[in-house]
């Protein structure tokens, strides 16, 4: 075997582990959707995740790939729909299969990331619909822009393993329908103030993250595509520390805020951490990477806090992780770039490149998908009825409790607190 | 170092990490199989999930492995016991314990599928016993068939991963536990109706399948034994696709048959898409590899309801997912091989050797099996009593609950109910 | 490119995986860790895990490295601080941020041991403190005896992949520590008898357990640093078989003591097995390594039984998995290897050596560790209220709930308990 056939041997075992192990963060965002909200709406929180990948991974194959990576012009791309075509002008170093599943599974995370924002009052309907067309189309384009040889990749934009455009479109994604579908009910008190509607189970969420978190090692060093050592190196060591100071910032923010180590702002601390990482996570130094975790994590806890406020109900923090701190991380290319950024002596045209390439995702997702949300909103329906989101949706929509056992004791417990102790001081 | 060793160094990395992928489907087994029962027997299924493939491991290496793979005849092998041969004769490229250890990562498999069927009534020191014979005895005699040099294997019979000799081999295993056991008391009704005797946790559930396609990847891609990028990258593909059209026509399916999108059949749907490609995934194309997932997914519901019908009870789907996918996955090589493959022109005589083998495998199976159960049964006892099968298996084989929290205050509740408030409407 | 870069290549691409199995422990210890304890501190539990990671990967980075792996003398390494320094003394062949990464991994691995055996009753901040002190001293200058090219090293001491360096390192100091904080309220009786507090959730527990095992293909396989066939193979099988002896005779030890076959025991016995073949896993044959795995099962289960004896309170069975089944695994080498060992006809030198190594171990962690908590104890403060352990660190340290829907119903139901049904016999 001659030494080019065995690099793309190596390069397509590399890739293929490291897709393994985005595939595998697919588990990590159910466990966090799922852990950060209520157990009424457990089941329905599988069944989207589980959906949007089945869903996403048949339409990218058809539809997805073909926009993104076919020969096209600098807005989208247009050949090899289903796979018919060689794609020879990627040249790509390792076979065109494994590219599509490496893809595929990008694509997954892309669309994932809006059923953690939208839960517990999202149609499930409908949310399949909205997630064939991200993973079919919305996802795609921006992808073609920056990795297909689009307008924006002939400017010079950078952005490693996706901060934009996996991150920032599932962000701005996540923050047009939660906008159009409404807060959940209960949220905001009639005051204005806003209550936490608090997950039912921080243990999974933590195991979300840790699973996240080791599936991003496949998604940042698996970027490279290749087995360069030196690459993998340094992006395995980037992104550890920025999600290590990402975790650590959100902690201590947190904690000076309200006195106590908050678990959720700190999970989602470590995740704003590796989104924030993304894009830059090959080009920078650890002292960067640890800066822009740290940072990362600060604007989490701001951001969440910040939407709060405005009455913008985001129920797992999508919103501030991979979109605030999307942007951000492809911003810090400019900033902490070796090569070109402004903070190394590379002046400000990488920054403002950067600059261009985040609002352009913005321009494009977030108008898009606030339209097709109202679309479908004023069509099929967006928003269960106020009786099937208090009953939860694991019933309304799924005819079964994802925990029929408690499920029983509690109808028992509410049945007993009302008649039989209505006064009760608990 | 030469091109060869390279290779034979790259095929280690390769086949070590599908193998622990496939050591992680045990995790994903113990998840989906606790989640799918109730909560009483949860300590119970982690046991039996730890102790199948704990004994597995150790009578694969002294016996299975030499049954299997030794030098012997077309129907057994018999050399190297306790790997105390060098087992030239398999002409493998890749060094001799790192093929053992795959291979008992596959047999730990086909033995820890039957647990999650007979789960809920099975005696634990019985299974041990049983699970002990499926690893040094019914599964290698199969695998040597198929995959040791043996007489399927010589008429070409194709199963590239294992839908017969390790998923049908589980299946049959388990029709046979499950109807000499007999069906979990509560299930059937006196006027022949049945219940559903709903699983504790469809979280982990989830987890657990999330788990399960996230170890396939192993399973089937590092089914190469060797650095092979294009077929790697064919087989993810083909496996991915499968999964998702698995998962999908068996949530439109149960959602058309019972008006609800049904959270398990959905995650079995994805499982009997896996379990459907396994055998011809290097083989087909991605194509035939929906339409392989989506005929999969539909079995399983159509299986799981025929059982239900005819008072089969298997508690977690067993018998739909590996027996009933297993054999239509190693028919479909016949009928979807892009060489020799009815529907791509290749001719009947490809899907007669198929059928061949899956009956073949049934065969020594499933009486074996059946046979092995009643013999333990009129021996040890297959079964534990009806009193410790309503008290749960966890206090009454293991001495505690796997949930003490939970179990203290279910049975506070359950005295209020009986003596507080016998005619209490929840 | 030249076979030299190929090997360095495949070297990396093996070594990233590794570490990512690694760091994918973290999650099997929060698992392991929260299932064993109750839920009223799983909360706290997590995050524990996270903070002495992302502590950990911080001052590991800037200080632990070079301590452990910098040149110096004997003793310490001291060069290299925050990775300013070449490091070609150490003769890589592969990139040095992925040896750093490996190594991160590991520290981290070691520092949070300590975590579960404390767990319950220690202040958080305080945690943070010693778990920074761990990971930036006390584990990186054992780690330079032994890997940095140390005096032990010097006189020949075997520890593959850390049942000393890691293992036994976070046992000691789990011991000092438990030592240290004293037992948790109501653990023992005024009579002097031991109360079992079980842990709230034994699925979990074993999730964590399958993980854990997952994640130590990595850690032992990953410790050759290359892509050595032969090796890794050996490792798989030594590996596994010494977990699934470990996990075998720890249940039957228990069961013929107790008459049940206890789920913890059982857990925790493929754990000791692990950590027991941790130090010969690369030296010793596929039997030896199931006399190893089942002499650490039967450790484990005598360990637990002799520390509730003498009152010393470890929450999860620290001590006995990592602290003796290390120490034990150490010794194993001497007695097994196949170069060396004194039953395999190497005489009594290497043994003595291992045995040193084990005290010197011991003699660096136990009063270093010691001391340092009797230091935190004396001016910030080791352990929490009476109040606060009572009520569960979640609340106190956190300011929320794991599980805010149980916490909910249990507070209902303890008043119910209380104030209507005092005498209730359940």
């Amino acid at each position: 075997m001659s030494s080019a056939d065995l690099q793309i041997s190596m390069n397509s075992v590399w890739v293929m582990v490291a897709a393994s192990l985005v595939y595998f963060m697919q588990a990590g965002f159910a466990c966090v959707e799922a852990g950060f909200t209520r157990s009424k709406n457990t089941g329905n929180i599988v069944m989207k995740n589980l959906m949007d990948f089945s869903v996403g991974s048949l339409v990218y194959w058809l539809i997805g790939f073909a926009l993104m990576f076919g020969a096209g012009n600098l807005f989208v791309g247009w050949s090899g729909f289903a796979l018919t075509d060689s794609f020879t002008h990627l040249g790509l170093s390792l076979p065109l299969p494994l590219f599509l599943f490496f893809q595929t599974v990008f694509a997954g995370t892309a669309a994932t990331i809006v059923s953690g924002a939208m839960a517990e009052r999202t149609k499930f309907s409908t949310y399949l619909i909205y997630s064939a067309i991200v993973s079919a189309l919305i996802y795609p384009v921006v992808g073609h822009w920056i990795w297909g040889g689009g307008w924006l990749s002939e400017l010079g934009f950078v952005d490693f393993a996706g901060s934009t455009v996996v991150h920032s479109v599932g962000g701005w994604a996540s923050l047009a329908g939660v906008m159009v579908v409404g807060p959940r009910l209960g949220k905001y008190n009639e005051d204005g103030s806003s209550r936490t509607l608090h997950g039912h189970n921080l243990l999974v969420a933590s195991l979300g993250v840790f699973i996240l978190w080791f599936g991003w090692f496949g998604f940042n060093c698996g970027s490279t595509l290749a087995a360069d050592g030196e690459a993998i190196g340094r992006i395995a060591v980037t992104t550890n520390l920025a999600a290590a100071a990402g975790s650590l910032s959100a902690m201590v923010f947190s904690w000076s805020l309200s006195g106590k180590a908050n678990v959720a702002m700190t999970l989602n601390g470590a995740l704003g951490g590796l989104v924030g990482i993304t894009a830059s996570t090959a080009y920078v130094s650890p002292l960067s990477a640890a800066i822009i975790g740290l940072t990362a994590g600060i604007l989490v806890v701001l951001a969440a806090n910040f939407l709060d406020r405005v009455h913008v109900d985001d129920a797992v923090g999508a919103v501030p992780v991979h979109g605030v701190c999307g942007a951000f991380g492809t911003l810090a290319v400019g900033l902490f770039a070796e090569d070109g950024g402004l903070l190394t002596g590379g002046g400000w045209r990488l920054l403002g490149v950067q600059f261009l390439g985040v609002l352009a995702a913005f321009i494009w997702t977030f108008p898009l998908a606030y339209l097709l949300f109202k679309a479908l909103k004023a069509t099929v329906g967006l928003r269960v009825s106020a009786q099937e989101e208090r009953e939860g949706l694991d019933l309304s929509e799924h005819g079964q409790s994802a925990y029929p056992e408690q499920l029983d004791y509690s109808n028992f417990l509410s049945w007993l607190r009302k008649n039989e102790h209505p006064g009760n001081p608990i």
